[in-house]
C-alpha cells in the first residue's frame, strides 16, 4: 500500500463554523461532497479531538463555508491549528451567522452551505456527518482554494534543512500537530489526526 | 437557497471499477474522499442508477482510479455517458486488475485505490459507500484531474445558440443524459441523476 496515493484525492479547503447553545466555534477541514440531490444531502467529516465536532454533536448544525483564492495562511492557522478549548478563536471576530446562529466567513469564502444533520457514523479518528441542506449562498466570485493550491501556494514552504541547527520537532504536515523531540518514532501516529510519521515535517530551534 | 453555490464544491474526476461475478462494468463519479485515518477508510457516492452501483452492491468491493492531466473527454464519455446495461463498455480495453479482479486505468490515472465496503447509506438518488483501503498505488506523476478541470477544459463548449437552427433536446450537464423536445419543463429533474431544469444545456439540431 503506497499512501502517497492518497495525496492524489482532490478537496476543498473549508471553514466549518458551529453553535451549540451558547457555544460557538470553528474549525478548518478539507472534506465536503454533495453525496445526492433530490433531496440534496452534503457529507463532510470531522476530527474527532476537534471541539468544534463535540459542537456538532450537541447541536446537530453547521454552517460550511468554501474559501476561495483570498484565504491566508493566517485565517486557516488561526482556525485549523488551535483548540477552541484552549483559546476563543471568534474573540476578535463579528462573523456572520446563518439561521441557526451557525458563524461563517464573510470575506475569503466563496460560497456557504447550512446543513442540518440527518445521520452520523463513527469511524475512529473522525465522525462523518451526512446532511440536509436548508441553505445555500454564493458568496464571491473568485475560484474556490483547493487543498492542493493549499498545500502548494498558501502554507509556508517547509524550511531548507540547515546543518548547523537542530531539529527540535516534528509538525504534522495534516493538522499541525507538533510532536516535541528530535527523533520520531518510526511507527507514530499523529494524536489528533491519525496520519503517521509519514505525514511529519521536521521543526528546526 | 442559490444552487450555485454547490458548483464550488471541489472534487477530482473518477473511474469506478466493479467486478461481480463475470460481470464487469466502470462508470465516471466526481465523489471520493479520505473520512478517517489509522484505520483509513474512504467513501464514494454512487448514482443508485447506474450499472456499476447495481454491480459493487453485490460485490462490495471496487477499484477507483484516479484521473490525471492526460484524461479525455472521450474516455469519459466512453465510461461515464453510456450505461453498462446497454453497451459492453469493456469490450474494446484489457484493463488491469487489483486482487479481486475490479479493472482500473493502465493510463490517464495518476493513483488507484482498492476498496472493500464496510458500511453504505441509501440517500434516494445515490448511496454512499465507505470502504476499507486493502490497496493503494501511485500511477503516474501526473497532476490529478479536478472536476473544475474537466467543466473548464476538457468538456467540448456548448455550442453557441444559432437563430437558425432548432433546439431538439436538452443535455444534463451532470450526467449527459438527454431530455428530447424543444422546450424543457421548468420543474424537470434528471431521471438519472436528479439534477434540475437549471443543470441543462440545449441541444440543436
Amino acid at each position: 500500500m503506497d499512501t502517497k496515493a492518497f495525496y492524489k484525492l482532490s478537496y476543498g479547503v473549508f471553514f466549518l463554523g458551529v453553535k451549540s447553545g451558547d457555544k460557538v466555534n470553528a474549525c478548518i477541514t478539507n472534506t465536503c461532497i454533495q453525496v445526492a440531490s433530490n433531496p440534496t444531502r452534503i457529507a463532510i467529516s470531522v476530527l474527532n479531538n476537534n471541539y468544534t465536532c463535540e459542537l456538532l454533536k450537541e447541536s446537530g448544525s453547521f454552517a460550511i463555508s468554501l474559501l476561495d483564492q483570498d484565504a491566508t495562511f493566517d485565517l486557516i492557522k488561526h482556525f485549523g491549528m488551535q483548540s477552541g478549548r484552549n483559546v476563543d478563536k471568534m474573540a476578535a471576530f463579528q462573523l456572520p451567522t446563518d439561521d441557526n446562529g451557525n458563524p461563517y466567513l464573510g470575506w475569503a469564502a466563496c460560497a456557504v452551505l447550512s446543513g442540518k444533520v440527518v445521520s452520523s457514523q463513527d469511524l475512529g479518528t473522525h465522525t462523518l456527518f451526512i446532511a440536509e441542506v436548508t441553505d445555500a449562498k454564493v458568496l464571491s466570485d473568485k475560484d474556490p482554494l483547493t487543498y492542493a493550491d493549499y498545500q502548494n501556494h498558501v502554507k509556508p514552504k517547509p524550511e531548507a534543512p540547515k546543518e548547523d541547527r537542530k531539529i527540535v520537532g516534528w509538525r504534522c504536515k495534516i493538522c499541525g500537530y507538533v510532536y516535541k523531540g528530535a527523533e520520531l518514532p518510526g511507527d507514530f501516529k499523529c494524536p489528533v489526526c491519525g496520519h503517521s510519521a509519514d505525514d511529519f515535517e521536521p521543526v528546526y530551534e
